[in-house]
């Protein structure tokens, strides 16, 4: 039961009381009213939500309770009170992509992904917030944990609205931290799979770096999510999407792991380094090697191929979103933030043939990172360089999201550190669809720790 | 001078007087107005747009006539007058897909390719007629060579509306047979590059087979309006987009080509045949060796491989489009057509293992054909079966215009054969990514015939 005025932000997992379901002791019903009384408290506080559709929600909920009573879920997250970021289209909901150019703009349709939530029976609860077109400009949303600090972004209402068990999952995207980071900062799972895994048809997080990812209460919870997606609509079209058993993946000891200190690293807060060195230690006196750029020449080669990570994002991301910012330049500049203006005009001058060039560099990093698969089962690294910062006009310091963005490979941010009392995440980062290895792996660690 | 009722289709290439433009002789807004009439004479009978801006196209043909004027045209086909397919967003005129379900409905922003071509300074005269969500439910459109026949579809209105010379260039897109076979119905050249050469962000035909095409009044035309999209914002998103020169790739004479009957021979009419089998002696005689299936056994191979083109086309596409076909029907079935529900009844019990197998079997061809590319400059087909059919309840057989679909590679439609006093295309098809090559065999082949 929850406390009438609960202040301390609390996951609520839903994978974890699904027996409740099955047996009857709890109804989808029962649980979506604790989620809206989370709702209204949190709310005004946080900033989560663009908007909600409750009505449609009780009655979605309503029918996985009947659904649970007969026996007949549609999946194991039947009922499962969801967000979605409003960069993802929703048919019952304006999708404004934290832009007032799309006030009250409406898809008239589901992104697939979404589509794909609806069939599995999951009772989606509203849009969360993101920042201006999933870039950097920040939209308000405050930090459950401090309501002075960012959550950071771009998936800002999704890891809020998770933070405090309003929902059990929400969608995210991320480009280049948007799912690591505010996961990291707001103490939920995160988890950013392989580019492609997840359908991205009615995302507008339109990058080839850009990928669907999911921020939940449990790892378990983000798995199934993810999974029940890909089954219903796939990865990308053209593509396998998702690989991976239709439960979470079973935790398997790591036989090795690589540090990646990544660009990061110069900046992250001294008690962030000291618990991650920490964990480093706990792992290997579990017995799991551990290289790093200081024992591993490979390792280092590594880390000197991803320093330029994020200027190269930047500008493979530059170049391909460079005729839609132009497009609302032209529609009105004057409704566009700062940042954003700012970060269309730095790239404004890019000719393909420097884009190819990028891509090619890019693939060409992205092929040495996957030799590393041969010896080493994953990187861990953390996820933010420390606690959410204070203030709302940035949502951080983006750059230990970098790496998996760049290379296009699974990420996960598990809430296993904290710094200055707010939560802190630990990242391990996998290969190219091998993601369920990279969850089996994020699960060892979780119980690990 | 346009005679004041011309009653026979004539095609207006833009590039062909482009040094009119840079002489002053005549101006892109003098050209639009022929445009112009040219609209309300044909468009009462063939109905190839949904929507005009003419308003936006003055005004655009002005900007562009004082930009020749002062010798700084912002491309060759500044001033182009071009029409877009409805399934593609512009930011000024609703994108109505077809549907009545998108009546009205704006995306408030233009597709890559279409803000490429305002960039590029070509004049948007309106939008032009798709089938349904570009697939086989006719929206009206009459073929100009005889206005109780189908111009083909999906790109029935980009067709047409080149065809009697309202256009210079259409955009198309094609997933089955979507450009090739309108612009063979309708007398135009039609050029489908090779998949992801054109950004297709923005446009909603989004299978892994669809891709963004050009119809025009010339091969210069299609190639120049393709290579100015792709100078500005590239093929998708992490892909180097279309290779090729910055002009019409020069003539080249092939030095083997490969007949490919496939599928669509058996259905193709006898005239339409005799025609083709003329062109390959005329080639033979010209020195080209002509490879088919009953002299060469590689090309035995592929043309059985592609026995069965059409079906794992349309399962690769109706996995990837059920959710949006499911979601539409959730909106109106009512507002569905019979064609559309049918092919989505067909495919709602696909499972992603299913899909899996079918892009890895497409995939598998693929690299059959490729193969062929070490001995062979490309293939010659029909790009039809024949004249296009009469009645509008039909867009016509698509077999001819599946290999390249399912293939990814470029296929071109030339206006060089005729059937019952129709127009009737030969179709090269290339290999991927060697859509220059593709295009320089296409201009010996119209210099040759």
């Amino acid at each position: 039961m929850l406390s009438p005025n609960q202040t301390k932000p609390m996951m609520r997992p839903y994978l974890a009381v699904a027996a409740e379901f099955a047996s009857g002791k709890q109804t989808p019903r029962q649980f979506l009213e604790d989620s809206l009384a989370l709702l209204e408290q949190w709310e005004p506080r946080i900033g989560a939500f663009v908007c909600t559709n409750l009505p449609a929600a009780r009655a979605a909920a309503e029918r996985s309770s009947e659904r649970w009573r007969a026996g007949k879920p549609l999946s194991p997250i039947d009922g499962m009170p969801v967000g979605i970021k409003d960069i993802i289209e929703t048919v019952d909901m304006p999708t404004e992509m934290g832009s007032a150019l799309f006030a009250g703009w409406r898809s008239e349709k589901d992104a697939a992904c979404v589509r794909a939530l609806r069939d599995a029976g999951t009772v989606i609860i509203g849009k969360t917030v993101t920042t201006e077109f999933a870039a950097s400009e920040p939209r308000g949303t405050r930090n459950p944990w401090d309501t002075a600090r960012t959550p950071g972004g771009s998936s800002s209402g999704s890891a809020a609205s998770v933070a405090v068990g309003i929902a059990s999952a929400a969608l995210g995207t991320q480009v280049i931290s948007s799912t690591v980071r505010p996961a990291s900062y707001c103490g939920c799972v995160g988890f950013k799979p392989s580019v492609n895994a997840l359908n991205r048809e009615g995302s507008h997080d339109i990058q080839s770096q850009s990928c669907t990812g999911v921020l939940g209460a449990s790892l378990a919870d983000v798995w199934q999510v993810a999974y029940e997606i890909v089954a219903r609509v796939g990865g990308d079209a053209g593509t396998p999407g998702l690989q991976g058993p239709e439960r979470l993946p079973a935790a398997k000891k790591p036989k090795t792991l690589a540090v990646l200190e990544t660009a990061g690293w110069d900046v992250a807060a001294a008690a962030a380094k000291a618990q991650f060195n920490e964990c480093v230690g706990r792992l290997k006196s579990a017995g799991v090697p551990i290289r790093s750029r200081h024992n591993d020449k490979d390792v280092a080669a590594l880390e000197n191929e991803l320093l330029n990570a994020t200027e190269l994002s930047h500008r493979c991301n530059g170049w391909e979103a460079r005729w839609f910012f132009r497009i609302m330049r032209d529609r009105d500049a004057s409704k566009l933030g700062r940042i954003t203006l700012d970060r269309a005009h730095k790239y404004d001058n890019l000719t393909l043939a420097e884009y190819r060039a990028d891509i090619k560099e890019r693939a060409r990093i992205r092929a040495f990172y996957a030799a590393l698969a041969k010896s080493c089962d994953g990187c861990i690294t953390l996820a933010a360089p420390g606690a959410a910062p204070e203030g709302l006009a940035s949502t951080g310091n983006p750059e230990f999201g970098v790496p998996s963005s760049l290379l296009g490979v699974p990420a996960l941010s598990l809430p296993l550190f904290e710094d200055a009392g707010m939560p802190l995440g630990l990242q391990l980062i996998g290969f190219f669809d091998a993601d369920a290895d990279a969850v089996a792996i994020a699960s060892w660690l979780m119980a690990a720790q």
